[in-house]
């Protein structure tokens, strides 16, 4: 299933991650931000720096192309899109053309497509199922509901895929309509393996490589295409994106059995709740008592969960040292994408793209 | 928003309708297998019976297409698109390239493409919102869920387009994302006007127009552009399609108050129990007496329903001629979808087509 050049074949490694100095430090010790302001801004905030202008006529385009005479849509497209987030997709697209010496403007209105493409799958995972609403978990679409949250993603997957169009690029319109379907297949199959603890780590690795690399490769590779570069080069940003969409997604996983709520303004336990099956929980599980998967299986697998159960949670995934392993295995990811790079001539964009692979690992250390 | 050339400037049209044959039968009195077998094949069977191999060769594109390695896509997908359905649209696709003289095979995959993206928007529409859940309303997407539903009907999405993409007609992308792109307004817009009785008819045929007619003029349009026709002729298949998908989804919310579930399969009654604003309500509520106001406002906008309601609402539709009111509109539609043909020298291609749009409107009788 999945398209996407992903680097390391045995992914298995022990815990010799190159980032040893991230990896050594306990999960729960976040970056609080008076620390961020002493060691200087970080890699994400000195990347929008260098993209500079790009990065606003990028936002821009989005808020003109989001509009709709059908008022809601805008409303709660907005939500999602013109408040912000941290745009890491578009700006993958607009560095990666940058990179590669282009010197046009069509790459903003590609990033646009990119982050619609993200928005809408945003959007669609705020869908509830049935089984999760009787257990009173509604909570991002409680707003709007089910299916207007389903219909506007519609509208601004098909707003992204007419703006292609309008650009004009059949190489570009097809990276992402491909990676838009394998998407699609990566959150069928997270689906299939929910509440499942027989699921394996390969299957987790397909699932976040379909889920979530497929678009960073897709977003950087039409970067190098925009630019009219070889397919050596496009195919190494596919690489670096796919790479690091990766290493993003785990270390995702990984926060959300270990985040400070506080600091990150992410909730810590709703995969948990939702019975996802995680690199945390999954290492939590081999490594755990016969105690501790009864209660792994009680949880995730039968969904029966009381108020104590996500410390409970916690402390197992501590124990174990579960986030040190996925964070190891996530700082391999991200080395093979630093190493995709390698092509490329030195300069700003490329070191920049590297640090922001670092980065990507060192939010959690 | 509405970008389908719709008939006639004044769709108010009173009892005259060109079809008043088919009008001045009682709705009820639907066509039975043995009277239909009594009058020959239907102008759809004719349809499909002329398209022969071609809608072969669609329906086995459809199947290999839908394939993926996550297992569940193609078994839900199955549900929808192997399992059959009256594939309208593909139909279309594939007789208008024909009428207008094409005779290569690109315009399989493009009704496979179409017929993904109306299966798409069917899945979609079976996501339920929380309300319609807690009035104990899930039912279409039961087996699967209302996520499932979501994702699948995304991949087969995303997939069209990639299958669009590799046929490569920028114009036929262009044409097929700005109908995905409208159709998905069409649905915000109803939802929009849920349950609220102040609803006009304009309003309401916008709504028809965005999330049925834009299909079906693209299904048609499409045809025309892949057989390398002038823009006066796609433009006048876009007519006929459009005209042709408001008036068959106006004889659906007709047949919503007034079809004979054991003879049509269709269930009675949903559009009432969703609150959805459709024409045969919109003239009940305005012909109706203040009792029947408070009983409308009490099921629609309020979502107040016992059991006996429905056969209450039945009466009031059928006392107010709301029946045949909108089948009298939907007549005009249709035969503006005639009128749009005209262009075309005579065939049986053309005859067809003709001859599909009065079958529209008399399938209730």
């Amino acid at each position: 299933m999945v398209r996407v050049a992903i680097g390391p074949e045995n992914t298995a490694v022990s815990g010799e991650s190159s980032l040893g100095v991230v990896a050594n430090v306990p999960p729960s010790d976040l970056l609080l931000p008076e620390q961020e302001a002493a060691q200087g801004p970080d890699a994400l905030s000195r990347l929008v720096a260098l993209v500079g202008d790009d990065l606003r006529a990028c936002n821009q385009t989005i808020i003109d192309r989001m509009n709709s005479q059908v008022a809601l849509i805008p409303q709660l497209a907005a939500h999602l899109v013109a408040a912000g987030g941290k745009r890491l997709r578009p700006l993958l697209t607009l560095s990666s053309a940058r990179m590669c010496g282009y010197e046009g403007d069509r790459h903003i209105v590609l990033a646009a497509c990119v982050e619609f493409i993200h928005t809408a799958t945003l959007l669609h995972d705020d869908v509830v199922d049935e089984s999760l609403l009787r257990r009173g978990l509604a909570s991002a679409n409680a707003v709007f509901g089910n299916k207007a949250s389903v219909l506007v993603g519609d509208f601004l997957f098909a707003r992204a895929f007419h703006l292609l169009v309008t650009d004009g690029s059949l190489p570009v319109l097809g990276i992402l309509s491909q990676a838009s379907a394998t998407m699609a297949e990566g959150e069928v199959l997270q689906l299939a393996t929910q509440n499942d603890l027989s699921t394996d780590e390969a299957r987790y690795l397909e699932v976040v490589s379909g889920k979530t690399a497929s678009l960073f490769a897709a977003a950087c590779e039409v970067g190098a295409v925009v630019a009219g570069r070889s397919a050596t080069e496009a195919a190494a940003l596919s690489s670096f994106g796919g790479n690091l969409g990766m290493a993003f997604q785990m270390v995702d996983d990984a926060l959300d059995y270990a985040a400070d709520q506080a600091v990150l303004g992410k909730t810590v336990g709703d995969d948990f709740r939702e019975g996802k099956i995680t690199l945390p929980v999954l290492v939590a599980y081999a490594a755990g008592s016969e105690a501790d998967r009864v209660f792994w299986r009680r949880t995730i697998e039968d969904s029966e969960q009381s108020e104590a159960d996500l410390d409970h949670a916690l402390a197992l995934i501590e124990r174990t040292g579960a986030i040190r392993a996925t964070i190891d295995k996530a700082a391999v990811f991200a080395d093979t994408a630093k190493a995709a790079l390698a092509i490329f001539p030195p300069s700003d964009w490329r070191s920049v793209l590297e640090d922001v692979a670092d980065f990507t690992v060192s939010r959690v250390r």
